[in-house]
């Protein structure tokens, strides 16, 4: 996909758009260490934000989340999740006066009508394994990088509260769903999934119990030993069952199975 | 709130509401029996519904949940929980002529400008123990009634589509968090406990293998047996223990805890 192509979608003639309601994309991307997050930096100005969009007025909203993300990051994935919908009055007092920098592009101005009334915005989440992806920036961003979740700025609108919406979710869902088939590589140690729990709880979990509850749901097969120089510390490669782990996915780890 | 209150809020100039956004309402009942859904039938015409409306431009989104609600159904309801925005572009295929009916009431037809481009919507859910609630139709329904979910009719636009998706969400989230305390009264029977959880699941459950369960979790008080005519067949009573309910429902009740 050309870039000419890419900011014909995302900007436009603002009535090919439906008005009021916009899109935000929260990919959450895993590096085996930390969890990072996607985050544009607009051209000539330290404005940070989500790569988000508006909806097409003959696209459907699943499609729109996917079209915007490619358009503006250059990663393409398939399915993005909705999450939640966004409707404060006040989800935009943290509003800056975007007609008044200088260095405006102008794709990005033709689409200020859009901008300056009240919209909604319907988040929708992505975890991958970053490692892969490429992220490219749009015509009207500076960047398109990864930061990582701790390391967040300040940015437009409610966008801080729908990434931190976005997560409580995440820390959620773990509760009851087995995580990190989209995260990781196809192999990896126990000590680097239990990361990954511990990034997302966000505190320290037992070694020995963490491994004992994983290989409980039986979702995780061994392989063999990573190969190092001192054999008897190498540890144990896991890759995900796939057919266990979507039957638990399906049905739930809960307190009723 | 008089009728005049309720209709000039949810009736009106279509230029006070946020374009492209309606809300609809998933109420679900329970009558110690079955689940039951909140819906609303249009005078003069065989179009049922579920209760919805348009955001106001100056109102949050989850305030206008429970407006909409109370101004279309007399139900007040403090607590609705948003969970999923209905986008596809052909959510309304299965949109009625509303023009055209004879009988249609003008508080409806001024609506007719917002009705006609496309809108989205999002669903906003609440759980309650209906044989406290009176619902009472607007001025532009003929009925508000609660209908077995068995026997829901045909709904407008993609409303059958939300009601399913609801009770998925419902169904999803009562295999890792509590589910009863707002659709039960104060006091219950482990039977009237378990038809909640078997119209729910749509499947019938082993009775000591339910009751070993729920009890083990710890979150219901059981009380004196309830008085009948035979002693011996008398079953206890249950109620919630709101602090341990509140706790389960906190921190879910999954594979990590």
């Amino acid at each position: 996909m050309t870039l000419e192509k890419q900011n014909n979608q995302v900007f436009g003639d603002p009535s090919s758009f439906l008005p009021g309601v916009s899109i935000d994309c929260v990919v959450i991307g895993f590096d085996l260490c930390q969890l990072n997050i996607l985050l544009l930096k607009l051209k000539g100005a330290e404005l940070w934000s989500l790569p988000g969009g508006f909806v097409q007025i003959d696209e459907d909203m699943d499609r729109a989340a996917s079209r915007i993300l490619e358009d503006r990051t250059g990663i393409k994935l398939p399915y993005l999740k909705q999450f939640h919908t966004f409707g404060d009055l006040n989800r935009r007092d943290n509003n800056p006066d975007l007609a008044s920098i200088p260095t405006m592009p102008k794709q990005f101005k033709d689409m200020l009508p859009l901008l300056e009334q009240r919209f909604i915005s319907t988040g929708y989440l992505s975890l991958i394994d970053m490692r892969n992806s490429k992220p490219t920036p749009d015509r009207i961003s500076e960047s398109c990088d990864w930061v990582p979740l701790e390391s967040v700025p300040d940015l437009i609108y409610d966008h801080n509260n729908i990434v931190l919406k976005a997560l409580e979710q995440i820390r959620n869902q773990i509760t009851y769903l087995p995580i990190g088939i989209t995260l990781l590589p196809e192999k990896f140690t126990m000590k680097e999934y239990q990361i990954l729990y511990e990034e997302i709880l966000q505190k320290k979990l037992d070694r020995a119990n963490f491994q004992k509850k994983m290989l409980k749901l039986a979702f995780l097969d061994r392989h063999e030993k990573q190969l190092t120089g001192g054999a008897h510390k190498a540890p144990y490669l896991y890759a995900f069952n796939k057919e266990k782990y979507n039957e638990l996915l399906e049905k739930g780890i809960g307190y009723l199975t």
